[in-house]
C-alpha cells in the first residue's frame, strides 16, 4: 500500500446481506484491495444475526486496517416493519467502524450512483458496469459487494470537500 | 440477590433516550434492582451516538449480570426517516446482550401495556403508575426508564410459556 495512499471501507447495509469493499486511494487514483458480502444466518434470533454481521465486520476492519468508512443511506418504499429491519442492520454497520475510531460518512443512495454513472436513477447492473472500470481488479460477487465498492468510490470523490468544509468552520 | 431468582434485565430502546430496567424474578414475586437511562450526545456523528449507547449498554450488563433480556417492539407512525434511526438505536440495543451470551426477547408495545396495565391502549403515565405498584422500591427518573422496567415485567409473566413452547418444539 502506497504511504500516501487513504484506504476507505465503503458499506451497504442489509440484514440479509451487507456489503463491503476497501479501496486505496491517492490524490485521484483509485485501487481495488478487496470486497466481499456478509450474510448473516437468516434463521437466528435478532440478536445472533445482529451479533454475526457486528462479528465480521470488526472481522473486515481488523484485517484491512482502513482509515475511514462510508455508509449507503438506503431510502427505498418499504413498509415500517422493513424499514426498521434495515435500521437495526444499519445501526451495526455503522457502530463497528465508529468503535474502531474511524470517521463514518453516509451517502444518499442517489449521490452513490450519480458519482459512480452519472445518474440518479442508475441501475444496479450500470453501477457494477463501471464498478468495473474504475476499479479493474475488483472482482465482487454480489450486487452489494458492487455497492459497497460504489460507496467507498463516492467518499473517495466527496471526502475533500468535506475535510475543506470541516476546515473552514 | 435470592440463587432462585433470575435476573432480567428490560430495555426500551430509542435514539435520543434508551431506557434499561433490572428486575429480579423468584416464582411469581418481583423485586426491583436497578433502571436508568442512556441520552448519548444528540450533536455528535451517528457512529458516535450508537457507539455510546453500546458502550453504555455493555457497562448495564457488566455491572447488573442479567442472564436474560427483552426489548421493546415500538410501533408508532412515524415517517420512515425516524423509522430508520428508531432502528439503528434498536439494532444496537439488541446487539449488546446477544454479544454477552443473553437471550433476547422482543415484545410488542401493546403487550408490554396489557401485561402490566391490563389494556393495550394505556398511557405512559399508567404503565408508571403500575410500576409503582409491582415493584414498590423503582424510582424511574425517566418514562424511558418505567417502560424499560415494564418490558422486564412483562418478560417476567411470558418467559415460562416461551420456554414451555421451545420445550415442545
Amino acid at each position: 500500500m502506497d504511504l500516501n495512499a487513504i484506504r476507505i471501507l465503503g458499506l451497504d447495509p442489509g440484514l440479509r446481506r451487507t456489503g463491503w469493499g476497501v479501496i486505496d486511494v491517492t490524490g485521484s487514483r483509485l485501487a481495488f484491495v478487496a470486497c466481499g458480502t456478509i450474510l448473516p444466518p437468516e434463521q437466528a434470533p435478532m440478536g445472533e444475526r445482529l451479533a454475526h454481521l457486528h462479528r465480521e465486520l470488526l472481522g473486515v476492519i481488523e484485517r484491512f486496517s482502513p482509515q475511514e468508512a462510508a455508509v449507503e443511506e438506503t431510502f427505498v418504499n418499504m413498509n415500517p416493519s422493513s424499514t426498521l429491519k434495515l435500521g437495526q442492520a444499519r445501526g451495526v454497520v455503522l457502530l463497528a467502524p465508529a468503535q474502531m475510531g474511524l470517521p463514518v460518512a453516509e451517502y444518499a443512495a442517489l449521490l452513490v450512483k450519480k458519482s459512480v454513472v452519472g445518474a440518479g436513477r442508475a441501475e444496479k447492473a450500470q453501477v457494477r458496469m463501471m464498478i468495473g472500470i474504475l476499479l479493474p481488479k475488483a472482482t465482487p460477487e454480489t450486487e452489494d459487494a458492487s455497492d459497497a465498492l460504489a460507496v467507498a468510490v463516492t467518499h473517495a470523490h466527496h471526502r475533500g470537500a468535506a475535510a475543506r468544509a470541516r476546515a473552514a468552520l
